[in-house]
């Protein structure tokens, strides 16, 4: 990396093959469902969770809360609830596309080595509340952006993440037993990945493609 | 980067110069609020938009949409909306802490060149529903990723964004004039940074410190 001087101290700057590395860092981050069970390196874990605890966050509450789900009771009720809601997803849609729904593999629950429950506290006391009087939801989504983090180091590591929304998120607060304040934001499946992609699965078995930026951009 | 061969096809490794420089980018990433007027170099924020736009998405459903604010009069109206919604907040709390709060510059609305107003559509058709039944919050926080990702595309150019939640997200709509169906995700602000600090702003007024990841972290 090279480093440029600034007026007080002197502070990162970022070299061209670095912005391109992140290009491809982003382009190849993907929603993995398909897992080696082959556990993660000693320590990995913590060092992928130390570098997304530095994601931003309103007010400095860092409020999310991290539940590294390793009872196999557990996991075995998380998956039963999975695939009752995914059961009932597919039932919302016409013949032919809940027929392709049920050809979907949309969670690697029971192969990946690693699950992490994500939860939100609504009512965190550190921040003092600076920033959420509007938009409380901001709590939230600074837990999302600390998944995000997460994902994005992973995959540095070769290391995938699926991001499993088909669950009742009250059922999974119960099966955890955890703080009444806590909203699950994201349940994660976290392992090596089977097989790699430049491209989203969904697109790849033509569920559904990406659309060009410019049908969400506007001016105002 | 170092290029490793897969069964399929050869997908991307990352040197461990790109690790230690990742690091530094999630280091160096802070709410900036303050902006130098200096505009963004032409091309720019396209791509950071492009580079943004390969976040994730429920079910690839890409649900944001980023309105460019230009026009001075909605500009202004929406300083407006945050200078009555910042003292009103301030007003929240006890008399030496709203004291506190009041010296804290928690906006630069009027210097930053760039204002980007994120929504998300709580209703889309691309991806057809999926993945987000019981947890519709999901379309919000596939637009938080896509935020984030600017926000770290932004910074390896050296350019500040500030996350700005102290507005009323239906007035900011109403000024807008956007689509019923989106929500106001974020309000940001773009463009060169006057000072660049490693440690969070409200870290170093002594609003909000960090504290332990230990203490987010459980087992079950």
């Amino acid at each position: 990396m090279a480093e440029r001087g600034g007026d007080e101290i002197a502070t990162p700057g970022f070299t061209q093959e670095f912005r391109q590395d992140f290009e491809t860092l982003l382009k190849w981050r993907r929603d993995v469902r398909r897992f080696k069970t082959e556990p993660l390196p000693a320590g990995m874990l913590e060092r992928l969770l130390g570098l997304a605890d530095l994601a931003p966050s309103v007010g400095n509450s860092q409020p999310w809360r991290i539940v590294i789900v390793d009872g196999p009771e557990k996991r075995a009720r998380v998956i039963s609830s999975f695939e009752a809601e995914n059961e009932a997803a597919a039932q919302r849609y016409d013949d032919d596309k809940a027929a392709h729904y049920r050809q979907l593999k949309l969670a690697g629950l029971k192969e990946a080595p690693v699950h992490l429950a994500v939860f939100s506290d609504d009512d965190p006391v550190q921040g003092h509340g600076l920033g959420r009087t509007t938009m409380p939801e901001t709590l939230a989504y600074s837990t999302v952006s600390m998944i995000h983090t997460f994902w994005l180091a992973a995959r540095v590591e070769g290391i995938g993440v699926g991001w499993v929304s088909i669950l009742d998120p009250e059922a999974v607060a119960r099966i955890l037993q955890v703080d009444a304040d806590w909203r699950l934001v994201a349940y994660l499946c976290v392992g090596f990945p089977e097989e790699e992609h430049i491209d989203p699965e969904l697109e790849r078995v033509r569920w559904q493609a990406r659309s060009p930026l410019e049908t969400r951009l506007f001016r105002r």
